[in-house]
């Protein structure tokens, strides 16, 4: 494969090898493994999981629910906020799907019941206590009254609650995420408790890539939907919910320019590529690290080489005295994202380690 | 116009009046104006400047190039470090049109004189005291060992020096910008005169959209290369380079949740539609601000709102007190980016006021 710019490329088999890790996980959980495909944004990665025998999704937007129709996926959750303006695709797909709903509001429940035309499950977004989407859990009131509107509609099927822990993304180590889960769980079985007389078979659906990675109390949970755990990353690797070798993407970037004064390289690959995600680490923000070249793909990140700077096409590279003077001008360096979703979504599509070029959705579409 | 999901809308007028006002500058100061196109990155809006009697552009990537070469561009700059593996390319469309390209290295050099099949125009890439790339402007022992490498092909017309002042994207305010650009030219001004026996035709091309907006010394330069300023932003505004009635794209994104408790008002609209970056403000981080929704657009940012945080696809809006009954689910908000290239990049694709779809370069294409 000959590569002259910045290119994506994906480690089959370490990208298979999470997805295997995952369904064993929520096998041994006897938890239903709903995957996000809003990371890999691809029906070829979406077919890996479908040989090992998983036949749901969730995805991020209606456009995307449509792509992995389109591909012959008929089970999907859109795990975004209901967007009202959006009637005429969510009757489109709801006539030929299962398709599963969020809502988090009476004011958007009413315009649902106006709309719908055909069967949804809907699910109740509850605040994990991310504070970005959700009812508050202990706001009994205001969710009875939602799963009563719901209930009043004979095309809904009230399919249970639904929550995304996103501040496990700013935890360290397993206990800092197990102790998160403990509490996000604990207001989801409260929650299912309280209604449990009414409402018996409501499920509790859990997201993020961090306890699904690794916490390990999940009996009363009934679905997982992580996504980014299919390619990890740079973010997930220092969160601890993967190690640096489990990481399933690279961008392979050309040098274009050294600057020995300051140990800076220039590749050509930014903010087009990569997004401006960044972590800090040690006191610097870092935006992404340089995995070693192997034979066949990369190994794990050189100590004290990292991405330093991100602009629309440069990245500027931070590389220690001693090897700066084996890089040369047209060298592919392998760069591991920060933050994979974001990556993947800019480039629109990547590459098998043996070439074979990977079909992505293109967004917006 | 039936908008339903985040879509990026341009202001014709807006748009216009900036190119106008640019290439009136560029006239007034006797420079040629050579528009960066990476901001727009559309043929559409590429034709409002030919209207206007601009025939020559810069590019940040060679398949942008092409992009703009197959809609009848044929004196194009790619203002990036020449990438010496994309040999075919560059030798492809060196042979069909006027193709400037640039260099910081003999290192790059050596393989273009190798490689080189069909005349090319090459500038040196000068370091305008951004430090991100570009060759010291006081280091002449190298300047001139590439200008003879250079010389030395017949294919290859020295063009000059070339720079890009990024810094000014910290300054504030005009006084700020005229320092950095009163530096950058002297520093320009020096190389032209030490190499001007030898070089006599050698022009200088300054770059930043700051600069180009509002500094007036632009005797000694020959060429302006401002791509930003086509739809400006909030970092533009900010810096001063324009006013904020000058920002000519804004994305309206719905509404989808309101959480009353801590004022915020969840949009579909997130990093994949803005990208990350942002700029402080009085403590704050923004990634955006919510203009005044008129007639025909939008006005000037609304006092107190802004765009708190960006997940995939959330946008967190702060509304005060005083405006947050009044917004309701479904409602469109319009959303003035902070940073309009890499906004437009992500979208690929925008619509005027009246509703007409703007065909973009999808990158990486």
């Amino acid at each position: 494969m000959d590569i002259t710019k910045p290119t994506l490329l994906l480690d089959e088999k370490k990208c298979k090898k999470n997805i295997e890790k995952m369904i064993s996980r929520a096998n041994q959980f006897n938890c239903s493994l709903r995957p996000h495909f809003k990371t890999h944004q691809s029906i070829v990665v979406a077919n890996w999981f479908r040989e090992l025998g998983i036949t749901q999704c969730a995805v991020s937007s209606l456009e995307m629910a449509k792509y992995f129709f389109n591909a012959g996926w008929t089970d999907i959750t859109v795990a975004f906020p209901l967007n009202i303006l959006e009637h005429t695709s969510v009757n489109d797909l709801a006539g030929k799907i299962k398709l599963n709903l969020c809502v988090e509001s009476l004011e958007t429940v009413k315009v649902l019941n106006d709309f719908l035309e055909h069967p949804v499950g809907v699910f109740l977004k509850i605040d994990a206590g991310y504070h970005r989407t959700g009812l508050d859990a202990e706001n009994f009131a205001e969710i009875e009254a939602i799963l009563k509107a719901l209930e009043s509609n004979h095309l809904i099927t009230i399919k249970g609650f639904l929550q995304h822990a996103g501040h496990t993304y700013q935890a360290k180590g397993k206990q800092e995420i197990d102790e998160i889960h403990a509490y996000t769980s604990k207001q989801m079985i409260n929650l299912k408790e309280h209604f449990n007389q009414q409402y018996p078979d409501l499920m509790i659906s859990n997201g993020d890539t961090p306890t699904c990675s690794v916490s390990d109390d999940f009996e009363h949970l009934d679905e997982m939907r992580p996504g980014n755990f299919v390619f990890y990353d740079i973010m997930q690797a220092e969160i601890g919910s993967c190690q640096y070798e489990d990481v399933a993407v690279a961008m392979t970037c050309p040098v274009v320019a050294k600057h020995a004064d300051r140990n800076e390289v220039i590749v050509y690959g930014g903010a087009v590529h990569f997004s401006k995600d960044r972590i800090e680490k040690d006191g610097k923000n870092i935006y992404g690290l340089i995995a070693d070249k192997k034979e066949n793909g990369w190994g794990n990140p050189i100590a004290g080489w990292f991405v330093k700077k991100l602009s629309q096409e440069h990245g500027t590279i931070h590389v220690p005295d001693e090897a700066f003077d084996q890089i040369k001008i047209g060298d592919l360096l392998y760069i591991l994202p920060i933050h994979s979703c974001l990556t993947a979504n800019l480039m629109s599509k990547y590459y098998t380690l043996d070439g074979h070029e990977i079909e992505m959705f293109r967004y917006p579409s």
